[in-house]
This record gives structure tokens, C-alpha cells and sequence, in this order.
């Protein structure tokens, strides 16, 4: 992410500061066992865009002041919420049946969903295990309170397979929880480490949230428009497994008469083509997308001063990155 | 546990610490979404034994004196390591395609794999959480240390089901992992919450990894000889997921010719009654029973002494009672 970014220093601070992560992150699940490694190893291979320890550092990079150092638990806490990630990848592939994650097969597929459900246990754990390592109970606690969440959100998402009648606010909560409060604590805590006030870290920790729900909802668009060559994993899962998402929302609330009823039995039907037909005809693929430019948005102007110099730019340009993504 | 015990003093404070974690675990649970009560009170009905609970009440109380009250961790540590085990449960029967468990239907059973792995998640995540509110972060970090070594036991084994060389250090291996070490913490957590030495700590620690050896190699065999309606859950889950226990391992390594074939093709036909007759024919049966009453005579052996009176005696009756269960 660092890459097209114009500041040199910043960053190097950052890749230094990725690079660190990932060498935590290999290093902590490492096992004396090969058939533990082997699977790590092929989870490896999800870590791609890296938004959440991307997050963590950025944001702790930018509540230092120039040519100061990051602390050690920065480095922990980016890797600790990378693997939280990483487990719940690896459980929703299992939840969803998909076979394909980052261009490559995924470990239900490969291994069978036993094995899979004990890796992801395996991950959470680690992370745990790690986050403990900074030795700060409070970051504990924080954590755990994240990850109740999420799989709080996951169990009212899975309780409302196939209900025609969930209706936006239920959506939002449900995304706002499963997917935006790990990423809200990604720059929360970054930025709380690097010693920011309450003030700082709270609009911090909101622009997180914000970016979380963006993020979901295009992934939700991928899932629903994208094609598995360019998105890099299976699509059109959603439908398949039920999950009404925020087009589908939008259109049959809006819509009436033949038009809602065609977006329902195209979803009954689980079929594609004609769901995404109807969606772009009313306007609610549109109105979705729309949607999530707008949380964009807010999160950029709730976006606090930070203190290193060019730091505020990237984090609106990573904000921009979430809604303009293809994969 | 405590009923049958005579001295009224010591059982009233088990009784009593018992009531408070019951207390703890549903508080820590509760959500605002009736979806996942309703699944958390499913799951309360799996609490059988407590065994885990009762040995971290029990070893604090037995290295308090008379009159000296537990601390409020030794109620936190119960209540955790109550979580982690329903969590590994409820994950386990996914694993074994279980339907049945403590007499009733299995979550997912009822409810579907997916919404039993998120469940899981939910209570691990708790499990963590609920650590972090006594602050201490070393509680973290060897509870997280335990639930490392508990997922690689899982995962170990799951690579080497259908797998016919299975050796009898390995089969120790795996089990010392996924059942031994979190009964081993919960002596060791309660002993060193009450102010033991470290070599009393260290005592009780190999005294729970003994009984939780025991009582898997107890667990397998009951999985193998018992019928589901004296055991309360589903039986012959081992044989049917390709799992080698003990007297299967005794029985290959021990015998040769037809005597050896007649156990494999049982082993590979999936054929309990055939396989039965076979293990108690050459002993294999008695001798892994008999293992299993070693375990615990070395696990007594080993018990050091006690401060408060008569918490010895039920420490020696609680593992007893490890080999004796037939449910």
C-alpha cells in the first residue's frame, strides 16, 4: 500500500514496519509439528492486502512525530489483529463452502472443514496468545471485547439466512459488528499506543468503523458482481448461502409490484444473472455503491490532524482504496 | 461432585464456588441478541461434570487454609476453563458429525455446522475475555499457551486419522494436548492463585495432566464399549472418523497374523462389534484399561500434601472417580 505513496520516509516506515509483522506472524504459529506448519504455511498465502496491521501502523505512524520509533506493541497488535482476521477467513470459508481464497484453494476445500475449524481455532488462540505477550491486560480485554462482537455479528448474520424481511438497520449492525469493530480497534489501538489523547483516538477509532462498513459493503458488490478470475476468490456466495446484502435490501424496500417480486424470486431462485439484472434496473446496485462512497466520505472529514508530516494524506488515500478496489 | 463427600465444611465451599462460576459463565455469555442466548443456553446444558471448574475450586481450596476464602481469579480461571472446554465441544462434535451429547441434540445437529463453528468461536472468544478481567496478563498468556497446545493436539491427530501406524507415543502425544494440559492448568492456576510454592504448583499441575490422560483414554473407551443412552452421547464416533485409541494401538502393536488382520479389517470396515471382539480377545481391552488405572495411581502417587484438611482425600476420590464414570 506504501508503494504508490510519494513520502519515502513514511514509507520505509511502514514497510519496516509490515516487514516486522510478518516475521511475528510466522514466528508465532510456529509448531514443532510439520502438519501444523504445512498449514500455516498455506494461510500465509491469504495475506494480501493487509489493511488492518496496514492500519495499525499508519495510524500509529501518524501520532508520532518525525524520526520517532513505533513501540514493540505495535508490531504485536498489528500481527494480533491480522490473525484474528486470518481465523475468521478460515471459518468463514467453511461457513460459506467456498473453494477459492486469493487466487488459490482454500483449506476446507484442500483439507476438509474438520481441519479447517481446528486451524481457525489454532489462529485465534495464537492471536490471543500473542496479544498477551505485550503484557498490557488492557489490551486484552479490548480484544476480547472485538472478537465477542464479531462473532456476535456472525451468529445474528447466520440467524437471518434466508429472511426476505431484513431490513437496512439490522444489515448495518450486523456489518458494523462482524466486520467494522475489528478494523475500528486496528486504528484505535495504533494510534492509542503511540500516545495520542482520548479525543484523537476515539475519531480515530470512528474513521476505522467507518472504512470497516465501506469495506464490507463493497466486498458484499464483489461477491454479488465481481467474477472469480479478477476478485481472487468465489463469488456469489452470498446469494448462495442466503445472506441478503445491502442492493438486495435497498431494492425490495424500494421497489413494488413486479419489480421487487422479481429481485425475491430471483433470490429464492439463487439466481444471478436475474438478480443482478433487477438490481441494476431499480437503481439499487447504484444506490449501494453510492452508499458506501458516502461512508467514505464521512470518515475522511471525521478524520483527526495527526502529527507526522504527510501521514493524514495516505489514510484518506487508503480510505479512497476500500470503495475503489476490485478485488 | 461434592455431595458424596462427608466433610460438610469443605463440600459447602466447593458447592459455593461452583454456584458463583455457574453465575460468572452466564454473565460473561449474555448478549442483547436473543439468537445467541438462545444458542448459549443450549449449550449450559452440556455442563455434566465441571470437572474442570471443580479442580480449580478444589486445589485453591486445597492450599488455602481453614476459613481463608478463594480469591475472586480462582472464580474467573474456573469459569474459563469451562469455556474453552464447551467451546472445544461444540467444536468436536462438529468434527465428529455428533448428534447426540449430555442426552440431548448437539448444536449442530439442530442448528448446522455453521452456526455451531461461530458458536464455538463465540465462546472462545469469551473464554479470553473473561481471563482479561482478572488483569493479569500472565493468566493470559498460559491460558493461551494451553489453548495453543490444545488446537495442535487437534489438529496432529486429525492429520493421522485413517492412519494404521500409529504409535503409542503419539497416541500419548495428542492426548496430553487436546485433553491433558487444560486439565493440568486448572490445578495448577487454582494451587498458584492460592499462594502455593512453586513445587506445589508444579505437583498439581502433573497431577491434572495425569487424570486428563486418564480420562481420555476413559472418554475413548467408553466411545468404544458404551452404548449412547449409558454415556448420554453419541459412542463409536472414533471408529467412524478413522481415530486409533489406545487398545486398537496395544492391540496392532501387540499381536501378529490373523489375530492383527481380524482387528484392521474391523478398523477399516468400520465393523464396533467385530472390532470389540477382537480387542477383548487378545486383551488389548484390559490392558488399556489398565493403563488407565496406572495413570491414576501415578497421579496419586504424586499428590502433594494439602493445607486444608481433608482436601487430599477428595482430591484422591475425584481422580478415582476419573476411570470409574461410564458417562
Amino acid at each position: 500500500m506504501s508503494r504508490a505513496f510519494p513520502d519515502t520516509a513514511l514509507a520505509a516506515d511502514i514497510a519496516a514496519g509490515l516487514a516486522r509483522v510478518e516475521t511475528l506472524f510466522e514466528s508465532q504459529l510456529l509448531s514443532r509439528f510439520p502438519a501444523v506448519n504445512d498449514l500455516c504455511k498455506h494461510v500465509e498465502r491469504y495475506r494480501g492486502k493487509m489493511l488492518r496491521p496496514t492500519l495499525v501502523i499508519v495510524s500509529g505512524l501518524s501520532f508520532t512525530r518525525d524520526g520517532e520509533a513505533l513501540r514493540p506493541e505495535h508490531d504485536i497488535i498489528a500481527a494480533t489483529v491480522e490473525m484474528i482476521h486470518m481465523s475468521t477467513l478460515v471459518h468463514d470459508d467453511v461457513l460459506d463452502d467456498a473453494e477459492i481464497r486469493r487466487r488459490g484453494q482454500t483449506v476446507n476445500f484442500l483439507r476438509g472443514n474438520e481441519t479447517a475449524v481446528m486451524l481457525g481455532d489454532y489462529l485465534i488462540s495464537n492471536a490471543f496468545h500473542l496479544c498477551s505477550r505485550a503484557g498490557d491486560p488492557w489490551l486484552n480485554l479490548r480484544l476480547g471485547e472485538v472478537t465477542n462482537t464479531l462473532c456476535e455479528g456472525e451468529l445474528v448474520q447466520l440467524s437471518r439466512r434466508h429472511d426476505l424481511g431484513l431490513d437496512e438497520n439490522t444489515y448495518f449492525e450486523i456489518v458494523r459488528r462482524k466486520t467494522a469493530v475489528l478494523v475500528g480497534a486496528s486504528c484505535e489501538l495504533g494510534t492509542r499506543l503511540a500516545g495520542a489523547t482520548a479525543e484523537e483516538t476515539a475519531a480515530m477509532r470512528a474513521f476505522g468503523e467507518h472504512l470497516g462498513v465501506a469495506f464490507q459493503i463493497q466486498d458484499d458488490l464483489l461477491d454479488l458482481m465481481g467474477d472469480e478470475a479478477t476478485v481472487g476468490k468465489s463469488v456469489g456466495r452470498d446469494l448462495e448461502k442466503g445472506k441478503l446484502t445491502l442492493p438486495m435490501i435497498m431494492h425490495i424496500a424500494s421497489t413494488t409490484g413486479a419489480e421487487r417480486m422479481a429481485a425475491i424470486r430471483a433470490i429464492e431462485a439463487k439466481d444471478g444473472a436475474a438478480l443482478r439484472a433487477a438490481l441494476v434496473r431499480s437503481g439499487s446496485l447504484d444506490a449501494a455503491r453510492a452508499r458506501a462512497v458516502e461512508i467514505v466520505e464521512e470518515a475522511k472529514r471525521g478524520l483527526p490532524e495527526t502529527r507526522r508530516a504527510h501521514s493524514r494524506e495516505l489514510l484518506l488515500e487508503l480510505a479512497d482504496r476500500v470503495v475503489s478496489r476490485d478485488s
